[in-house]
């Protein structure tokens, strides 16, 4: 680690490359994808105004790839190794962007044993096993920053963590997968069904060859769980949190959610929540489709943007809005973390950690208080809706609106079957045990011939 | 308060308070109004989730006012004092709530002397002589913090400085002054005049009896101003910012910016700019109403709200959204810097400072490249609009679209003169220079009556 400067001139140090502290700082890259790339590149054409920032130039020691000989970014070709365990021994800044669990878990703790600080944009390592990071990190007296690993360039855990730390986090709510939001949005403004839509974002680079991560909420989920510990001071883990992804969209239910005044979003849900017996408190902390209004601001986030509200006691309600993946939006935030763990090195210092003295229970999905969109497939003869309406009694959930549409029987479709009707009905919020409850009693009365979709509906 | 002292979580120095630790960081508050009560009632009810975020307890040490003997914010008596001057000397961080140039200023540096650091929501201070403070706080190695001066709650000045510290800002724009948004929603939406609508927010409590720094743009240019500065490195005074308030928009001009799909929004706009002559870099920051089209995400701000866009090279666009004043909400963003500069008297280290490194000129008015609306009151006769069209071609600004209205002579008004016509024209971007000495050209043609309205249009 470097040595402190003389107290006196700590400042002219940070703001100007001074003469007498010339030796840069090593930065490490592990990994040369899209953001790899960016990083590499930013990092070498905005020299000076970062070692300005920092106070000390920084340094592209090396990149670590899995396989030597392609042509990356322009990059001088003796940059690049292929040991990433050697390149980590010898910078004083690891950023690792390869994403996944292995090797970057053994990469970061093996940079922190060697004192380097270490910026990451990995949400799925974070998720599943941050605390043995945190605590290595704190164990070496490094800094760990992860701005990167939820919504790319968006400001987001700076501010939780920081912005917000005299207030307290009630809520979040939001956008935070790029991909799913380019082809729900699809879905709504073409009529697509989820598997065309799909299609177009892998042309378009939107979605991965395989979209398993992102479609079925992995990514998102991840996301969550850091967005909950930051916000609740309480660790989850990504198998904390309740994960619904986008497959079961269909068209249908979309145009149901247009009809309805609504657009239907992947929301990740972090809330702050009490155990309606016990009156303790907990966080509730969930993924999945929801309709939501069309005058509410995230319904306007279109393409594969990101927005997130972050609701607080003092604060309020605040929104933060912008491009949350891509090479160069990835980059800026990681950038971000770079100035601020060289800065550390120069001036010492450590940032603020991910605190966990909060230490609340991640309650199950069933105490979650949320409401439901459901659409029944009913025969159309009297009493069906009293029939209805009790079941939803007997599960304490009210109704907030009931439609009916009466079907012309199609007798190419169901040419054996009485007339039939559509019922559509809103919940007001309850329990989602008690809804979930309730939609099963509802698919095994007589009068009920399917259940023809049900989805959540939040954003009031 | 709790100690829970597990060597397991070894975060749990910085993250619980500990048993090994147990002294308060005294906290001074200088000024007890509307913030500063919140402030005082936020710090007294959320003492443990604090001390658990600061690695201490924080304790009020007093609160200093002009006049005892008045109720405050259910406060004990004894932590009341008239003298802020001894006030500052015994506490670690002080909170200057009072506002102004004077004492603010002096009890500011006088606290920096005795080593306290400070956190601040005095704009206009930070704007007229921020550097003198940041001087002194380099000086004493102390921290001095003011997310809270500009868009009370919103995070806004740590993601500028901190978050996009590895990025280029580009462009800053926004909604940062509540009250004249306040005043310019209710002329939008109820079609009031300038003064009614005043009087509006007045009783309502969102304007001060005396609105002249609101409406007359003050407050929003020394927020443009501690924007540009953090965003590009540059120190830019409120006197270097060009200002113009709202006084002057009444409701024909918001009635006219419906007609055209806008509304009238007074805007921040902090731009990195180029000298059209010499070609070298410079900033351009002003305050001015504006017209911007109603699909602009800024035309949705209504009321009190604020929102303001940041620009990156690399990150994009980012927005961030929220309540701009008002008690709690400042009181959440003073709290967030409580907590940062009590942590590093904790833990070590400094916070980022303002960097004046890129020393850019700031340019004058006349070089921002903007749009005009102008309304001009013709004679409706043959040739006029060639004329028009020959002065906007002579001052080399390019005209996007003119309408032409005819109007019927009002007897009563105009008796004597001859049948008129209104022209309304929108121009391309140019430098305000031309565009504003095409307006004066306008005013000597004979063909023109009189220049009706002129206003800027931004947000393409």
């Amino acid at each position: 680690m470097s040595a402190p400067v003389n107290p006196q001139v700590q400042t002219s140090a940070a703001a100007a490359p001074s003469a007498t502290s010339p030796t840069p700082l090593r930065v490490a890259l592990l990994g040369c994808g899209v953001v790899g790339s960016s990083v590499a590149r930013l990092l070498l054409s905005n020299r000076e105004a970062l070692a300005a920032r920092v106070g000390r130039p920084l340094e592209l020691a090396g990149v670590a790839v899995r396989r030597l000989g392609r042509d990356r970014a322009d990059l001088p070709a003796h940059l690049f190794t292929t040991d990433a365990e050697e390149l980590v021994t010898r910078a004083d800044v690891v950023v690792e962007v390869i994403g996944g669990i292995e090797p970057a878990r053994s990469l970061i703790l093996r940079a922190i044993e060697h004192g380097a600080s270490v910026v990451t944009a990995n949400k799925a390592l974070l998720a599943e096993d941050g605390p043995t990071l945190y605590a290595a990190a704190d164990a070496a007296g490094v800094d760990l920053y992860y701005e990167a690993s939820v919504a790319g360039a968006i400001p987001l855990l700076r501010p939780i963590r920081e912005s917000l730390a005299g207030d307290d986090v009630r809520r979040v709510l939001g956008i935070v997968n790029g991909t799913t939001n380019y082809v729900l949005d699809k879905m709504d403004s073409t009529g697509a069904g989820f598997s065309e839509a799909v299609a177009q974002a892998q042309a378009l680079g939107y979605a991965e060859a395989d979209p398993t991560a992102d479609v079925e909420g992995f990514d998102a989920a991840a996301k969550a769980a850091i967005l909950a510990s930051l916000g609740f001071h309480t660790r989850v883990r990504a198998a904390d949190v309740h994960r619904e992804g986008i497959t079961e969209v269909s068209a249908a239910d979309v145009a149901a959610a247009a009809e309805m005044g609504c657009v239907v979003k992947l929301l990740a849900i972090c809330e702050l929540a009490t155990d309606p017996e016990s009156g303790a408190a907990g966080v509730s902390v969930r993924v999945h489709p929801a309709m939501i209004p069309r005058t509410h601001p995230l319904a306007g986030v279109r393409e594969a943007f990101n927005a997130v509200f972050v609701e607080a006691d003092a604060a309020g309600q605040l929104m933060f809005y912008g491009p949350g993946a891509g090479g160069d939006p990835t980059a800026s935030a990681v950038l971000g973390d770079v100035v601020a763990v060289a800065r550390h090195r120069v001036v010492g210092g450590l940032g603020p950690r991910e605190s966990a003295y909060a230490e609340l229970p991640v309650f199950p999905m069933g105490r979650a208080v949320t409401r439901y969109y459901i659409s029944l497939d009913v025969a159309d003869r009297p009493g069906v809706l009293a029939a209805v309406a009790t079941v939803f009694a007997d599960h304490g959930v009210s109704i907030q609106q009931v439609r009916q549409v009466v079907h012309e029987t199609d007798p190419d479709r169901e040419g054996t079957r009485s007339p039939g009707a559509e019922l559509i009905i809103v919940t007001h919020a309850a329990p989602d045990a008690a809804l979930s409850a309730t939609v099963g009693a509802l698919a095994n009365l007589d009068a009920v011939r399917g259940v023809t979709s049900v989805m959540r509906v939040e954003g009031d």
